[in-house]
Order: C-alpha cells, then sequence, then structure tokens
C-alpha cells in the first residue's frame, strides 16, 4: 500500500495567522463601526510601480500576437532577467554571473524547493524566533532541527554554536521577525563556521532592500568565502510590491559543492526536471524593476514603509519600550510589557487602541514575551496607530 | 559536512532536445537558406485567447490602484478560479468540490513537488515510453521505479500487472509520447487494481481537452472509485496556449487517504507551508478560460491543432505507415520504417525534407523505433509538412 510521507504527522499546526484572524473577526462583531489599524501581516499595502505595471501590459500584449508570443520559457529563467539580476549585484561589485542566478516563483516557494537538493539526514540549524516555514519544511523532510536561540542579550543575532554539527544553517538578515541585522563582522563569523564545517548556508535576503546602513551587508556575497558556502534567495515581494504577483530569484555560485557534486548542476537538473519557467508576463514585468526607472519607483515606496516604522519606533521611543529592528528592516520587533505574554499584549492592543500586530509566540521558540510591528500598513493607519501607541498605559 | 542528495548522481544526463538542438543547428549552419518544419517540440504556436488577453489586462490594471491592489494570495488557489474550476467538473456530471481544487503554476511543477506527500520507499510505476520527468523526479527521491512496457501489441495502452507492488502509478492520457488514450473500460481496470492495492494514482491530464470522442474519459473521476485512489494533475498550458504564461490545476478528492492520513489535507498543509499561491494576474487570466467565451475561444485554437494532426495522420495513412494517436491527442506516435532507428529517422527527414520530430528513444524505454509528431506547430508549416512526408522513399 502506498505510504503518506509519515513525516506530516509530525508537523505541529499552524495556528498563528489563523487565530488572529479569528480573534479580529470577534472584535468586528462586537464594534462593527470601529476602524482597525493593520500592523500585522508582513503583506505590502502600496500598488505595483509605474514602470512594472507598463511593463506587465507589453507582455502582456506580446502573448496576444503571433510574432511575439512566448511559450515555454528557459526553465532556470529568461536570459532578459538573468542578465538584470546579475547587472544588479555586479554593480554593487558583486561578481555573480547570469548562470549563478535562478529565477523562482518566489522567496517562499524556492525555500521550499531548494531543499530537495540536500540529504535528508543532514540536521537544519535554525535561528529562532524564526520564520516558521524553515522548521515545517524540514520536518515534513524528516531533517533533525537544531534550535539556536536568540534574545536581548545577543540582539538576536546569534554567534555560530561550537562543537555543533549543523548541516544547512538559515540565516535570515534583516531578520523575520525580528527585524535585527547581521554585520560584516558577524556574518563573516558565520560564512567561517560553515566553511569549516562543510555546511551551507541558506541565506534569505527578502528584506535585503531596507537596508540604509552601507556598512550593513545586503548580500552574503559581500562577505570573503561565501561562495563556497552559501545559497541567496531573494524576492521581489517586499522589495517591489510582489506578493500577490510573485517572483523571485536564488544565487548558486559555481563554486558551492559538497563531496564533489556542485549545487548550481544540481539546481539546473531540478529547475529542468520538476518546473517549466516562469511566467513570460511576471518576468518582464520583474526585468522592469532593474531599470534606472524601476529602482527610482521601488526606492520610493520602500522610503513610505521606512517612514511606517519610524513612526512606530518614535512611538515606543517616546513610551521607553525596548525594541530592535525598524531603522534597516521593515519590522519592529518590541518588548511586551512585563505584566503581559504576546498573546495577552495582542488582546489589550486590539481591544485598547484597535491595532493589530503579530505576538512574538507564534514564531516559536524566543518568540513569547515579544510582538512584531509591521511596517508595510497603510501610511495613514500607521500614523493614528504610532499615535494610539504613546497614549496607552503599559503597566499595572 | 553537509550532504548533497545522492540521488542526483543516479540521473541519466537529458541529452534529446539538446541533441536535436545540435543536429538543427549543424543543418542550420550548412543550409542558411532552407526552411524547417517544427513538429517537434510539444510547444504551442497561436497566441492566447483574447479573452484571456483582456482579463490579463484588467488584472494589471488592479495590480496599479490601491484600492484594487491584490497581496498574497491564499495558497491553495484564489476562491475565484477554484470555483470555476470546480464548476467545469460540475457541468460534466462530475461532482468536485472546490477546496479539492488546488492551483498550480502548471503541471509539470506539480508533478514534482506532489511527489513530497509521499515515503521514499513506496515504488512508482511508470508506462514507458514516457515523460522523462515522471522517471527523473522519482529517482531525485531516491524510489524504485518499476517499468512497465507497452507496444503496437497493446496500442501503448498497457494493463496492469499482476503481483507487482506499485505503490504510485503514473497515468498520461492522451499519451505523452505515444497519444494513445485509454477508455473507460481499460481506465475502470487500472482504477480497480490501485483500489485493491492501495496505490495511489497521478493522473495526467495535460491533454484532454484533444478528447473528442465523448465515450473517452477525460477526467479519471468519470471513473468509479477513483476518488479513492487518484489525484489528477491539470494544465492549460495545451488547452489554452499557457505554456509560457503558467497555470494548472490538481483534484485531490477529500476520500483520499492511505494510514488514515488525508492526501488532501496533507496538500494544504504543504502549500500553505512551501509556497505563497500562484500569481493574481495570471490566476485571472486562466478563469477567463471558463468563461463561455474562453471555452469557445480555446475549442477554435485546439481546432487548429487537431487539424494539424489531420495533416500528419493524412500522410502517414497514404504512405501505409501504423501511427496511434492524433484522433483525440495532439501528438501522432509513428513507427519508424525497419531500415531506421528513431535518430536514424530523425536525420533522414530533416535533411531530406526539412522536418524536425522527435526521436521516440528520446523517452525511454520502448521508444526506440518509434517517432513523434507534434500539432501544435505553424498550420501553414505542416501543410508542407505533410507533403512533403508523402513525397518521401520509406523503405531501401
Amino acid at each position: 500500500m502506498t505510504a503518506p510521507n509519515q513525516n506530516y504527522a509530525k508537523l505541529n499546526d499552524s495556528y498563528l495567522f489563523y487565530n488572529i484572524s479569528k480573534k479580529v473577526a470577534a472584535y468586528n462583531s462586537a464594534h462593527p463601526d470601529k476602524h482597525l489599524y493593520r500592523l500585522g501581516i508582513g503583506d505590502v499595502s502600496l500598488p505595483l510601480p509605474e514602470v512594472v505595471i507598463k511593463a506587465l501590459h507589453e507582455a502582456v500584449d506580446d502573448q496576444a500576437e503571433k510574432q511575439t508570443f512566448h511559450g515555454y520559457m528557459p526553465e532556470c529563467g529568461a536570459p532578459f532577467l538573468r542578465k538584470a539580476i546579475a547587472a544588479h549585484y555586479n554593480k554593487r561589485g558583486i561578481h555573480i554571473e547570469e548562470n549563478e542566478v535562478f529565477v523562482s516563483s518566489g522567496a517562499s516557494d524556492e525555500l521550499g524547493d531548494i531543499l530537495d537538493l540536500f540529504d535528508k539526514r543532514n540536521t537544519a540549524l535554525i535561528m529562532e524566533p524564526a520564520y516558521p516555514a524553515y522548521v515545517d519544511a524540514n520536518i515534513m523532510a524528516g531533517r533533525k532541527i537544531i534550535r539556536l536561540p536568540s534574545g536581548i542579550e545577543n540582539g538576536f543575532l546569534p554567534e555560530p554554536p561550537q562543537n555543533t554539527q549543523a548541516d544547512i544553517i538559515y540565516i535570515c538578515s534583516p531578520n523575520n521577525p525580528t527585524g535585527a541585522v547581521f554585520d560584516r563582522e558577524k556574518l563573516q563569523k558565520w560564512v567561517d563556521f560553515a566553511n569549516k564545517n562543510g555546511s551551507v548556508i541558506i541565506f534569505d535576503a527578502a528584506y535585503e532592500a531596507f537596508i540604509e546602513d552601507s556598512a550593513l551587508p545586503r548580500s552574503i556575497f559581500e562577505i570573503e568565502g561565501a561562495r563556497t558556502c552559501a545559497i541567496e534567495i531573494c524576492s521581489l515581494s517586499k522589495t517591489a510590491g510582489f506578493t500577490g504577483t510573485r517572483l523571485g530569484y536564488t544565487i548558486i555560485p559555481k563554486e558551492l559543492k559538497r563531496h564533489n557534486m556542485s549545487f548550481n548542476d544540481m539546481w539546473v537538473r531540478n529547475r529542468t526536471t520538476k518546473t517549466n519557467g516562469v511566467s513570460y508576463i511576471i518576468q518582464k514585468g520583474a526585468a522592469a524593476v532593474f531599470t534606472p526607472e524601476g529602482e527610482e519607483q521601488i526606492k520610493a515606496n520602500i522610503g513610505v514603509y521606512k517612514n511606517n516604522a519610524k513612526m512606530i519606533m518614535n512611538a515606543l521611543d517616546k513610551v521607553g519600550i525596548w525594541y530592535t529592528g525598524g531603522k534597516n528592516s521593515p519590522y519592529v520587533w518590541m518588548k511586551v510589557p512585563d505584566n503581559f505574554d504576546s498573546w495577552g499584549f495582542f488582546d489589550y492592543l486590539l481591544n485598547e487602541a484597535g491595532i493589530i500586530g503579530t505576538p512574538g509566540a507564534g514564531f516559536g521558540g524566543c518568540g513569547e514575551g515579544f510582538f512584531r510591528f509591521s511596517a508595510f500598513g497603510d501610511p495613514e493607519d500607521t500614523k493614528e496607530a504610532a499615535k494610539r501607541l504613546t497614549g496607552l498605559v503599559y503597566s499595572d
């Protein structure tokens, strides 16, 4: 008899956003007239940049005429987009070849798919708190998870644990949910650790566009030695508002090999077997992001979100609450007042101020006692929410 | 040290289309003035239907305005599209619930991804010749492949092998590459076999829209008992010209369970962990296919391809060559003349008539001695190619 993948039975139910939506629905029906200030989910609120809209329309028109119609796309990405992405790295002084760039349907899709390249017996090291899919995707594959705690004491930026056999290492910087960003020195320690132990780092760079401090690395390939130990997974979701339009890209350097097998070669084989490429239309829209006009327009949108973050940070500063993130990240991660746990604080904010955030406990270990605000909300709503935050009482 | 997935080392190199392109390039540089008649690859040549283009433009416009902008889509598919697809089944008398429909980026993507639901120790039964990705995706997962031969003697429609423990069973009908189609009686035998043995059938219905004979099943869910043993994987690639636009859908009935685990529940968990849904824009374009106008327009396009198939079949009839497919399928699968092998026949057609087809040997076991023509080419080219086929000499 066919056996289902029994690892699925080991998964914990994922109730975070379900529970939030239940609580919000209950509040709405009790207070149908009250406006809610949504700083919870990490979804963008601004529409796609004009230059992307124009490119999408042109690509749709291409699909309407026999002479310009595009059928199957190259599985690893359209050459025009791989080239644009490589150039995007090259002009920042990071040498990436076009055939080290793989176009994907988004970072979340790629984070799941890429695990196929690794042996099932590999361990996965995950810094907590974490994006829940890192854990779940590895549980589905039957891997052992090594959980590395982080907290205020290390600014949510833990150091490599000595004497730990970590095969696959997840690093998300700027971090979701904490907004903490690794500096060069701290990231170098992880690269050195990975090279020494033969580990592979999966570097989730979905929020790199929010880094404004030029001393902070936006790509792991700014760090010496990363080409022999890292895969970088990127997304236009937060960079250019593609959460519902879907496009990401992944960098796998030619030098990344283990047991004489090249991860770049393996990924080509995986993509040519398991996909038929990403939509021509969406790839054309994505290419527009990397034009000078596109870069200007996304910078303006990111500026709006960064200003949202600033309003939240100012409010927390005013009331004297500890937080990290916000400056080089779209997330502000605050310590909840001592008399609350993170779900209790969720209820308090919702009921007292109509503000929706995300309880830290939903991000697994080390998340309890913290709370995440997203800067992707509506600016007017964020302004009012920030004002309300300063008017609340935070202790008994 | 990180170990790569060692199963990748067991894969054979996939040279079929690479070898074809090398031979074509060599021919082109030797005869730069000669036109080639491309009946090789299974890619469509007609542009997207008008109604789809209109819907795509509207969806792009939605993404340009804050009020109509769509961020993250539900991971299992937009409700409007799941509903349209369920209705598409329901009006043919097949009861499918909306939450049994999963929207995908395409059948090839889904055929790779869905294997995550199965235990690695399951065997995969593959009827040969076959779409090469069936074999390769299972080799990547370390599964044992059971190869079931087919040939002229059974019309390339083999019966279930008694005393074989087949856990995952691939059925592609209309078949790629052979164009053969299972009738109800033959498909019922497979469904009964799967239910008796606890196997799960992965039914690849990518070419169902080409079935014109109403006695033939277009969905495995027309067969009694299929809801407890089958997953159906569908695509708009060939139905509506979406090869480069990308959209597919998958049906997983609620009754499909093994060891008390529901494949529908597991797939929900997989999608919510490993994707963030399919592009809003593309899903809107896809929904237009299921409108009355859309159905009219795709019927017209399919009619063009079916006429191409008819021209190829007529030519083969004229010269007395055995073939299958063509009538309810976009592929015509011919026996190559005795004095050729399939690559030899490829060279002969290319050099003597400028016609490009696909050697059967490229589809694995049982493919040698056969040759595939695709009906997706340009109608004028197909007409001329058919004419040229009748003028060739097929024996010493």
